[in-house]
């Protein structure tokens, strides 16, 4: 097949702009000098060794609402579990509650894995745990940084926050349909508006350099693939093990906020179902599900 | 404004064509003699007492793949609570873990309630155990048939199954979004396949009397509402204990099967978040979510 200049030279116009430097030589024809941090399909997949996650599809977006939104839909279509949903900005990035996600252009990653484990349920807040240290592991075997993880699914460098998981579920009484695993993660996002910029911090705030966001996004599925596998061969345990590590709860004197009702006391422990409990000052205890967690 | 005798002909015919009896009078004109016993909006809110439930919208099927699909469809899209989605006939009813549920026209009610209560998702399965309340309240009221609750969501006469109930959850880790509560309730069937004869019956079969559906749904919405506000307002201790008063597992020798993992022994209990607290032979103690049991 026959191709003509002109129709390779469109090509290279495209490429150049979605940000590939590209230089023309009358010798050598196009060589690519410089490929910009996309999270393309074929960018993520190149060196990729995971066997569920990334190995089918990769959804990619270069803006949309809600990665999350986008990966149920997916998954009510009968997406497979290992699909990935990847978008270079969220123009409605949500946290929990309904919360904001700021979620700015090829700045940070915003991604949603489909699960299918075969779990009930009430074993789902495990997954929240699970991708917590599959953040945080990715983190620090990439940045050196000091990570630590805020109960349930903030992830704190330097008492900031990097990274926020939203975690949904499709499920019936017996058994989860789907889960979807939401990842917003600050890498090269310079600053932040107003509203959050004490709260809020990133990659390259914290260790003064850009990360390629491929990179970071390739450490995450291996991280997350690695635990997942433990969860469905061994179990909770050793997930559940190196979270404690990671945590900075157990312990400590706080107020947590859950449907409704606040309690204040200690940490007494994350139980095997990764439920928080807690001890008031009235010496009662309370096994919390989920909540927004003040430490005192 | 003027209705030509061609015009209301054609309405009449609509409605002979639904199964209305009308007789037309020379002098009177036409005469009602006899509505059909069908689950349109209209009929059912007429005489409806209910605050939630049925008070907005009522969506019809004549026929539907499965009215929690549809209803799944709505909440999606915001419908509020107490929606109610009902059908004639479903050509894909289902039963828990994607179990057929035998859904004839006209002859059952198959019908779908949107909740969103203020609840964690680990509290989810009270609502399975209102609903199976509601029920057995509704047909003990209507029929004095002896019913009975089978853990977790079959509801029982003479040992045979004469309704079911399938809940599904979209949720956060912290919150629900919404549950749909699917009912299929055996009304006026005369017969059932082969396949489940033995363990089906419906209402005709047990009083040999015809209910009108319209009546039988009516008085669901209304205990499903009475229980639903008592669930809100009081707490579920009322419901659970209700809820154990109807049923026939405690003290039972049973095998359940949940999440692939079989146990045997003897119900203790239904907790107060409505699990199952099982003894098992060699007196280790299981918390069971949700699953099949085996009456021994």
């Amino acid at each position: 097949m026959s191709v003509s200049r002109a129709a390779i030279w469109k090509h290279i116009q495209k490429l150049r702009e979605d940000g590939y430097v590209i230089e023309s030589s009358p010798k050598k024809g196009y060589i690519l000098k410089k490929a910009p941090d996309l999270l393309l399909s074929n960018e993520i997949r190149e060196g990729l060794t995971t066997e569920i996650f990334g190995r089918g599809d990769i959804v990619y977006f270069s803006e949309t609402d809600s990665t999350n939104t986008r990966a149920k839909e997916l998954a009510d279509q009968g997406a497979p579990e290992g699909t990935v949903v990847v978008s270079e900005k969220q123009t409605d990035g949500r946290g929990r509650k309904g919360r904001n996600w700021f979620s700015p252009s090829r700045e940070g990653i915003y991604v949603s894995l489909i699960l299918r484990p075969g779990i009930s349920p009430d074993e789902a807040p495990k997954t929240t745990l699970l991708t917590a240290v599959a953040v945080a592991e990715a983190l620090i075997s990439l940045t050196l940084l000091k990570v630590s993880i805020k109960w349930p699914n903030d992830i704190l460098t330097n008492g900031k926050k990097i990274a926020g998981i939203l975690t949904e579920i499709r499920a019936e009484i017996d058994a989860i349909d789907y889960i979807i695993v939401g990842l917003g993660l600050n890498v090269n996002t310079p600053d932040f508006p107003d509203d959050i910029r004490e709260n809020a911090t990133s990659i390259l705030i914290e260790t003064g350099k850009h990360f390629p966001r491929v990179t970071v996004i390739r450490e995450y599925l291996k991280q997350y693939e690695r635990y997942y596998k433990i969860f469905g061969r061994i179990g909770f345990e050793p997930i559940l093990t190196r979270w404690k590590e990671l945590s900075n709860i157990i312990g400590r004197q706080i107020t947590v906020e859950a449907t409704g009702t606040k309690h204040t006391g200690q940490v007494q422990d994350i139980d095997r179902d990764g439920v928080l409990i807690l001890k008031d000052n009235a010496g009662k205890y309370h096994r919390i599900f989920s909540g927004d967690v003040i430490l005192m």
